[in-house]
């Protein structure tokens, strides 16, 4: 099984990363870290002549893992109650990745993709990260992808995560069900 | 009544755009579009030494145009269900912002601005916006602003959300309403 | 066109039901008033040998306005965030019609019926209803209704509801888009 | 600490209350199973003259448990994406208890209750559950009551919900929790 997790998080060591790290622990991963890449944002061109056009940045990274991955972990962490910026702009660019004639297959294969969430934010994130949760079930329904779980975990200061037992406990289990697959 | 509409499409005379301008028709505004400036992801600084660093791009509009309006509208395209990256990357700095020692008086000034959000998506807008408009409500909350009403349109080509009566009933009325204050 | 309205209030002349009887005005409709009916909580039995057992009380009235209507417009106050208790005993109780071998055809006639929500609550509706509209399109998707608008106002007082603008201009053009089909 | 748990199931041995007991297991707590009691649906006579009129029924059940309890855990199955009738008329009657002139101390005292909510549903429960557990924040809010946990699992046939293993490790844990307080 080829996983591969996109943080999100613009901090080094977030909270959201330790949470996904627990959850592939022992587990052969890739891990693509967004705040290195350069990912334009989306300039939706659906409904003018030409349609859309090519970026030249980093996007191809993220294509690549969506077709190479059998799993991928969405870790990012809660700002303002949704994903962060720089996530949203990567999923607001499959907008045009599933038309990118360049990858004819893409549509159809991230069929098979498993998602996983993991979510981190400090301002009761069990509750107000719910509205979160539920974009991403749209976003997967609307690809096709299979949503298996999501974890939403609290913490605000670096390293604050490894205090929440619940989230802690479900990372755990996770990663033993991944195990032993 | 200082009104500013904030701009999150891609697209030029979007259909969200549209529809923040029946708001606003006759009425004394100034419009910001996020496509046309440049601003940067939030780099999380919170919890290392030094804080938040000066960031050069266009952010410090958006902090004019919160501490000189009254009234905020939020327009933006609903992409995969909740606001576009670059709206999202704009609402992600406000974590800067209230910290911004430029701008002391920040935090406190933006709680006697009012929030119109204005949204416009293709794939049932009316259910599946509604995350959306649950996040803006717990943004504003943590800011104090108050969050006086939305309107939620459907369309997806260029000038479809003028078929959609009641988001323009809605616009119409509530554009009736702001010239009554 | 074939109109019932199912009434979920407790009180008399409820701002539920004047917002719901702006959208019948001069159309032919049936009234259907909960708080006059007797209707037993559902007595979950699916799994048990025999199955759902016959419930002696006014149920069939429900049961009869599915087969018999195009539309249903569900009226109902917003009760500590959801739909009132006799409103949900209504719901609940589906689950046992869709398997009632009195009426066979009653899984697929229903299908062909449009569904319409009018809700009025007095605490912040038009955010804390959220929740309830997502849980009635949850509904109706499993029903495979179509659930064509919605309409959430806010009041308190009886009479209230006339006040709230926006509610009453939708409440009015939905009754204006019924005439015309 | 006093703990109850309140059951909304209409079934015995139901997978909402089996998941409850796992988070009571080997602590004395008290059970107040619903489908036993007789409880009326609200009437709304907030602004009617006299206001609330006595009800004869086994509501003072519920009313001691909360005057009674320092925890309450709210079981209930996920009957069409929200709580069970018969816990939606429970909740309902909130409204005249804290009104009610017999229990003057009622609605300060339960500031001091905290609520856990455990819920089991059969379709999608872990994403269509979750505005069911934003409408139980609303309420525990608006009663100023501590939401400290929530455990939501997935089941359908009677005893599924063991197969759910992160619910009953999210389960065993909390029972932990509860232990060491």
């Amino acid at each position: 099984m080829k996983i591969t997790t996109i943080i999100g998080s613009s901090r080094e060591d977030s909270n959201s990363e330790i949470l996904a790290d627990l959850v592939t622990k022992d587990l052969t991963h890739t891990t693509i870290d967004l705040k290195n890449l350069s990912i334009q944002p989306i300039h939706d061109l659906r409904h003018t002549d030409g349609g859309f056009q090519f970026v030249d940045d980093d996007y191809d990274t993220i294509i690549n893992a969506f077709l190479e991955s059998d799993l991928i972990i969405f870790s990012t962490p809660i700002y303002w109650y949704t994903m962060s910026g720089i996530m949203k702009n990567m999923i607001d660019r499959l907008s045009h990745a599933i038309r990118d004639e360049r990858f004819p297959q893409f549509k159809e294969k991230i069929k098979s993709v498993e998602a996983i969430v993991v979510a981190v934010g400090g301002d009761e994130p069990k509750i107000k990260g719910l509205p979160l949760i539920q974009q991403f079930k749209y976003t997967f329904d609307f690809l096709n992808m299979r949503f298996s779980s999501y974890i939403i975990g609290e913490g605000n200061k670096p390293g604050d995560i490894l205090q929440d037992q619940q989230a802690v406990a479900q990372a755990t289990l996770l990663n033993k069900q991944l195990k032993e697959l």
